[in-house]
C-alpha cells in the first residue's frame, strides 16, 4: 500500500508552526510496512486542499489529511474532504456527548461552531478524539483509504496509534509487515559510527541498517519485512549481533527503541542496584536533576541535591571554603571534585555527579564557552573530576554536560 | 512572488527526521512578503524530485529544493535540477577550495564522491555553505527563480539568511515587504483570547491578526504589508493597542518576539530591579532552576538553590522539621511556603519560589496526578502558597508548573 499525507494550516506555511505531524505518521506507516512517497503542506483554502487530494489519489492508495478539523470557519478539510466523496456530514454520537458534557462541566457558552468538531462523514468509521474535542475519519471508497486527523500533536499521536493503526492493521491483514529494532549509541558521533559499520551498511540487504543522529545521540534503525514474527526477530539478532561485535561499538550502545533515553536507562540500572544518585550543578542550573526527575519512579533512587550556581553558594550549600575556591577557581579539577563529595555526603547517597564550567556567552576565569568540569563522587572511593570541551551554544553545552554526565554514571553502574 | 519549497530526503518519508526547515524558509520568505501555497517533501528518487519540479513550476514563481546535497549517490537534487534546466554541473572555486582544506586539514582522505558537493549549475550563482562542505545555489531561468540549499538545518539556516534572503531582497526590490509583530503572552488559552479579541478578528483586513497556541503560552501574530516601514509600525501600533485595551488582556500580555520567553522576561525585570531569585523544588527537581539557567546573564539574579525531592531532604536541605512534614504532608500549603521561605533564607534572595506536588504517574498522600502547591517567599513579607490542577502528562505537569511559577514572580516584580 502506497501512502500519502497531506498537512492542512496556514500555520504551516506561515513557518510558524513545524510539521511534525507528517514525521509522526511516517514512522507509524514504515513500522505498518506501508510505503510513504509524497508529504504535502497546504493552507486553509478549500481550492487547494481539494487539488492536492486528486492529486494525491492519482499516485496514493491512502491519503491521510491531518489538521484543519477546528472549530473555526477556515477548518474545511472534512468538509472539502465530505464533498470530493459526495459523503453528508453527520454528528458522531460518541464525540457530541462528549462536547455536550465538556461544555457542562467548563460551564461555557457552546457556540455552533463547536459542533463542527463533531461531524463525521456518514460512511467512515469516527476515529474519537481522547484528547480534544474534533473527531477524526476513517473511510475506504473509489478505490482509495482516507484518513482524517486533528492537527495538533497531542491530540494527533493517541488518535494515530489507538485508533487509526489498528484499522490499517486490520486491513493489511497478513501480508507482511516491518519489523524494526533501534539501537541507541552515545559518546561516539554519526561519522565514527558509520565509518566503523561500512561494510555492513554497504552490504546491507534484509535487514536494512540506517544510522540517525538526534541530537547528542547516534540511533541505528534495523529493519526487515516478514510475514513471520520469529523469523524476523531471528535477522534482527544477528544483525545486531554483528554490530555489536565490531570492535568497542558495544562500549557506546546504551539501549533499545524509540522512547527511550539514557536518562531512563541510567535511573532502572540504579534500581537494579538499589544505589542513589545526587548531583551538586553550577553550569547546569538543575537540568541534569531535571532529566532525572523526568523519568517515572526516579523517587527510588533519588532524593534531591543542589543548585550551586554562584561561588557564594558553592561555599554555603555545600561547604567548600571560599578561600579555597578563590585559589583554585569555580572551574577546576578542586571545585568539580569537592562539589560532588560534599553533595554525596550531604544527601547521603552512593553517587554524587558535579557540573561546573562556562556556558556563556561570555568566558569565565579565562576559561572559554564550553569549558566543563564533571567531577564524580562515590561512596568509600576519592572523588575524581573530568575535564570536557563542549561546543556551539550554551543550550548545546548545558545539554552535552548533562549527556556525559548520564553516560559517566552509566558505565560506573555496569562496572559492578 | 509566489514560492514552493521542496524538501528532499527518503528519512523525511520515513519519518526519522522532522522536516523542520519547510517552517524555518517559510517563516524567512514570510518576512520578505513572499506567499507559500505548498510544501512539498519527496525522496531520494530522480523520477519523483523531477516530477515535484516540474508540478511546482505550474504554479510557483520561486522553487526552494532542501536537501539531497551531500556526497552519496543517492544525493541527485542538483544533477536532478541540473538536467532539467540544461545547465552543466561545474566546480564552484571558494567551495572546491574548502573541501580541499578541510581534508588537509582532517587529514582524511578524500574520495571522489566528495567533490559532488561543491558542484554548482555552471549559470546559477552559488550561495557558500559557511558550516559544511556542500554548495548551495541560486539561479533565474525561463521565468522562474530556483535555489538549491542543503538539508542539515545548521547549514541550511546560515545559508538561507546570509546568502540566498539578500539575493530575494535585491529582486523585490523597493516592493512591499511584510511587517510582523509578535505579542506573547502566558496565563490565558488561546480559545479565551480569540474570544476577547473575536471582534477585532473577525473585521481584521489590515494588518492581518492570527492567534498561535504554542505549548503553555499563546502568542498573537501581527502583519502587515508595506513599503514604508515607520506607516508600518504606525499600524501595527494602533492594532497593538486596540488588542491590550480589552479587558484584562493586558494582564496576560508579557512581551515581544519570537525568540522571547517568560524566563528572558523574568530575568531582566530581575536585573532591572536589582533583585535576587532562589527556588526549592520537588516535583519539578531543577527544571524551574534550569529554564532560569538557559538564559544569558542569569549570574546576576540567581546564585543557586535546592532540589527536594524527597521528605527526608527537604528537612535535611531546607531545615523544615521532619515532623510537621509527616504532619501537614509534603503536598501542603504548609509544606510549600516553608520551602520557599527557608530557601529564601539559606540563599538570602530577594524572592524564592517552590514546587511540591504530584507529577504521577502515582497519586502521593490522596493527591492525583497535577495537583501543585507553589510556595512565594518575597524578603520581609510572610510567604504564600497557592494550589494549582494541572494536567495531561508527567512532562506537561512540571512544564506548567514552572511557568506558572514564572508568572508569578513577573506579577509580584511589576507591581513594585
Amino acid at each position: 500500500m502506497k501512502a500519502e499525507i497531506i498537512a492542512v494550516g496556514t500555520e504551516l506555511l506561515m513557518g510558524q508552526v513545524v510539521n511534525t505531524n507528517a514525521a509522526a505518521i511516517s514512522e507509524c506507516l514504515a513500522d505498518l510496512g506501508i510505503d510513504v512517497y509524497y508529504h504535502m503542506s497546504v493552507g486553509d483554502n478549500k481550492q487547494r486542499i481539494k487539488e492536492a487530494i486528486l492529486q494525491a489519489e492519482k499516485r496514493s492508495d491512502l491519503l491521510i489529511l491531518v489538521g484543519g478539523l477546528g472549530p473555526t470557519e477556515d477548518d474545511v478539510t472534512k468538509q472539502v474532504l465530505a464533498k470530493h466523496l459526495l459523503e453528508k456530514l453527520v454528528y458522531d454520537p460518541q464525540s457530541k456527548k462528549k462536547l455536550e458534557d465538556y461544555f457542562m462541566q467548563t460551564k461555557c457558552e457552546k457556540t455552533a461552531n463547536n459542533e463542527r468538531q463533531v461531524l463525521v462523514m456518514e460512511n467512515a468509521k469516527a476515529l474519537f478524539n481522547q484528547v480534544g474535542l474534533a473527531v477524526g475519519a476513517f473511510l475506504q471508497k473509489n478505490n482509495h483509504y482516507y484518513a482524517v486527523l486533528p492537527g495538533p500533536p497531542n491530540e494527533m499521536i493517541p488518535m494515530l496509534t489507538k485508533e487509526l493503526k489498528p484499522l490499517l492493521q486490520e486491513i493489511l491483514g497478513k501480508s507482511e509487515q516491518i519489523h524494526v529494532r533501534i539501537l541507541r549509541f552515545y559518546g561516539i558521533g554519526e561519522s565514527q559510527l558509520t565509518t566503523k559499520l561500512e561494510k555492513l551498511i554497504v552490504e546491507q540487504t534484509d535487514p536494512t541498517l540506517a544510522p540517525y543522529a538526534k541530537n547528542t545521540e547516534v540511533t541505528l534503525r534495523l529493519a526487515t519485512k516478514s510475514k513471520n514474527t520469529s523469523e524476523a526477530i531471528k535477522r534482527l539478532d544477528k544483525l545486531e549481533q554483528s554490530i555489536l561485535a565490531i570492535e568497542d561499538v558495544a562500549s557506546y550502545f546504551y539501549g533499545y527503541g524509540d522512547d527511550n533515553s539514557l536518562a531512563k536507562v541510567v535511573v532502572s540500572l540504579l534500581k537494579e542496584k538499589g544505589k542513589m544518585i545526587t548531583a551538586a550543578e553550577s553550569l547546569t542550573a538543575g537540568l541534569f536533576q531535571s532529566t532525572l526527575g523526568e523519568v517515572e519512579g526516579v523517587s527510588e533512587v533519588y532524593k534531591g541535591g543542589v543548585v550551586a550556581y554562584s561561588l557564594e553558594s558553592k561555599a554555603k550549600l555545600l561547604g567548600i571554603s571560599e578561600a579555597s575556591l578563590l585559589e583554585e577557581g569555580v572551574i577546576s579539577e578542586f571545585t568539580a571534585r569537592m562539589m560532588a563529595e560534599n553533595a554525596r555526603d550531604i544527601i547521603d547517597a552512593d553517587y554524587a555527579l558535579s557540573f561546573t564550567g562556562v556556558a556563556g556567552p561570555d568566558s569565565l576565569e579565562g576559561n572559554s564557552l564550553g569549558t566543563v568540569w564533571i567531577g564524580f563522587a562515590r561512596r568509600g572511593k576519592s572523588p575524581i573530576a573530568r575535564l570536557f570541551h563542549f561546543s556551539k551554544t550554551r543550550h548545546f553545552v548545558r545539554e552535552s554536560a548533562v549527556m556525559r554526565g548520564l553516560d559517566i554514571l552509566r558505565r560506573e553502574l555496569l562496572k559492578n
